[in-house]
């Protein structure tokens, strides 16, 4: 098995990016992403992985070849991979796999989604594809419910507070104030966070993600041919994923979610690590909850201690583990399909030395990407190469 | 790069299934499957790859947990793939690398997909997906419309006669006449194929593939384990994939695919083969204009001369190269995510020696699977383990 290097990472402007076409969106990740290599011209590409639930826009489905389209490097193999939020996640599990193998030697994994362009109607129809449509969506539960629903058997079992889930916000809000790519480029403080109005209790509107337009991709190649295209590649050391039942109602707990739990053990083992190696990290932050779950779930701290670990300060720069440094989805924005190589797209900066909100020395980097309300995850493991 | 093999296959019956939910469409495939192969039991298998366009059934997305669920393997990595019709083709292809790198030894690709029971409107919708919708769908292009548009082309560039796409459908009704898994099992004349009603000139309703619910399945491991899951396993040996323009008036030409093109040039390549090494064949029957341009794209027959080479019986058995030997998209049916595994089901079983309309001496064989009006393609290439 071959090992894998990103040399390149873009992103879009996310946001309201309503009159911009899938193919724009990934035309400003792709150019972001070209400008900064060395060496890579477009038709050196060989295939293309892309993450999409393809939730508005015009093209609801069969979209791969749009997106190779759009950024002009047509005819090569390119398909969508759909695993809600985890889409782009796997879109990038898959262009590993590729390099590894030795079939690829420059690929391109990203994501792209249109969400500001649809009726509040059909928002609420693929919101509900996230989750379990028979038995959760048809019964009228929604997404912020579902999340909802594990927040307060969080509250129950550990004593998690509501300012933990509020402390959580006000991080990634700060992260994101400097992020000129953030959707929301605003600093809120507790009290902003603490009384908003509620969505679905306790998760009020700063517990939830936006709703985003965005895109963004990575571009990998075998670790040995690295410093040709980048004097500073990062490593994929780690690729886990994992599955848990698509209806909470089947799972053993609400407030694990299984998948990660297995996609971090897999990841981890594959890098020889533990989570105490992690210097700095991108988890998916949908909800408020969702962020504290993953601290637990990945382990940088013990089941039921994820309040105590925001609160305290350690997933802060500063802290055991700085977490979502770029805004996270909760302030930079979720723009479903995008956001597994969004995260990579922080981390990447992070790891070469040049993040906006820069983790003094960062050498190792882990993203977790979760999908729906927990049915798939991925996580990757990073290190800086030398 | 490790070889690759697949030691067994599954497939549900086609058809109307109205009542089966997609796991037990799935599961059907699955236990075919699992009921053919020695020393593989559930927990052994890794991760799973899925292909459907979410078509029909209650989950329009994330349906990769609801799958590996409902053959009782949950936790594992799993992710839906969706290239519109060659969507499981692309599954097979990561399920492929991820044996071939060396990530997994055991994993499970197939596909899954509903039809039949949604509103015919929700169905033009859908169909829509196969192609570009901003210029075509939203023109009021049909899918037929858009083959229709390729057929006369073909007749008027190289005087292709409305018989020869009749005698497509004569000889894929005549495979699935004993095929207890076709939708259609019934054969037809050379006259009821070119008197039938007329849907979009010159496809008439014996040139369209009808909707069908099924599910499909292989299981992978590396080619030198095989042996230990069964006696006659067959190995892939050739790998490739190619995209077009998602809209038709973008291509260079209506009478070629190329993204069928570059993919069989890629798999060729892999394979160290040439067309006329390959002892049979399934190949994207859609519409029977398909089965005739995929002749040529493929390399069976020169450019134009697919008329001829079904007309002279070259793709029945005993000719050239015998095609869509299990009835084809055509008669078999098309649950479009899972016809790129339900292609290998059949190669599977002719290799193996075993096939209801066996070809005589099969040692390699290759599937041809086509996603949309042609904007992405796989090709995969078989040969026989001994």
């Amino acid at each position: 098995m071959r090992k894998v290097a990103i040399v390149a990472a873009g992103e879009s402007k996310f946001g309201d990016r309503v009159g911009k076409e899938y193919e724009e969106l990934i035309s400003e990740a792709y150019l972001e992403a070209m400008s900064s290599v060395n060496n890579i011209e477009p038709k050196d590409i060989q295939e293309a992985f892309w993450g999409s639930l393809a939730f508005g826009g015009s093209q609801l489905g069969n979209m791969s070849a749009l997106l190779v389209d759009g950024i002009n490097i047509m005819g090569i193999p390119t398909s969508r991979i759909e695993n809600a939020c985890a889409s782009s996640g796997y879109a990038l599990r898959y262009a590993f796999f590729s390099i590894a193998a030795g079939i690829n030697d420059i690929v391109i994994a990203g994501g792209a989604e249109k969400m500001q362009d649809i009726s509040r109607a059909t928002r609420l129809y693929w919101f509900g594809v996230g989750g379990d449509i028979k038995w959760e969506r048809l019964s009228g539960m929604t997404f912020p419910g579902n999340y909802a629903l594990m927040a307060s058997r969080h509250m129950h079992e550990f004593g998690t507070k509501k300012e933990d889930l509020a402390q959580v916000a006000v991080k990634n809000h700060k992260f994101a104030s400097n992020n000129p790519k953030a959707q929301f480029q605003k600093a809120i403080t507790l009290e902003q966070a603490m009384k908003a109005p509620m969505v679905a209790y306790p998760l009020n509107i700063f517990d939830c993600c936006p709703l985003t337009d965005g895109a963004s991709c990575v571009i990998l190649c075998p670790a040995e041919d690295a410093k040709k295209y980048t004097d500073t590649p990062i490593e994929i050391i780690g690729a886990g994923a994992g599955s848990d039942h698509l209806a909470l109602y089947q799972r053993e707990s609400l407030t694990r979610i299984e998948g990660a739990v297995k996609a971090s053990k897999m990841a981890f083992d594959m890098a020889k690590m533990t989570p105490n190696d992690i210097n700095v990290a991108e988890v998916h932050d949908c909800f408020t909850i969702a962020e504290i779950l993953a601290y637990e779930d990945v382990g940088f701290c013990k089941k039921g201690e994820g309040g105590k670990f925001i609160s305290e300060g350690l997933s802060d720069i500063g802290g055991k583990v700085p977490i979502n440094s770029g805004g996270g989805l909760k302030a930079k924005g979720h723009p479903i399909g995008a956001t597994g190589t969004a995260q990579v797209y922080e981390i990447f900066h992070q790891l070469r030395g040049e993040h906006i909100n820069q983790v003094d020395g960062a050498e190792t980097a882990l993203t977790h990407n979760v999908g729906g309300t927990g049915s798939s995850c991925t996580v990757h493991i990073f290190k800086r190469m030398r």
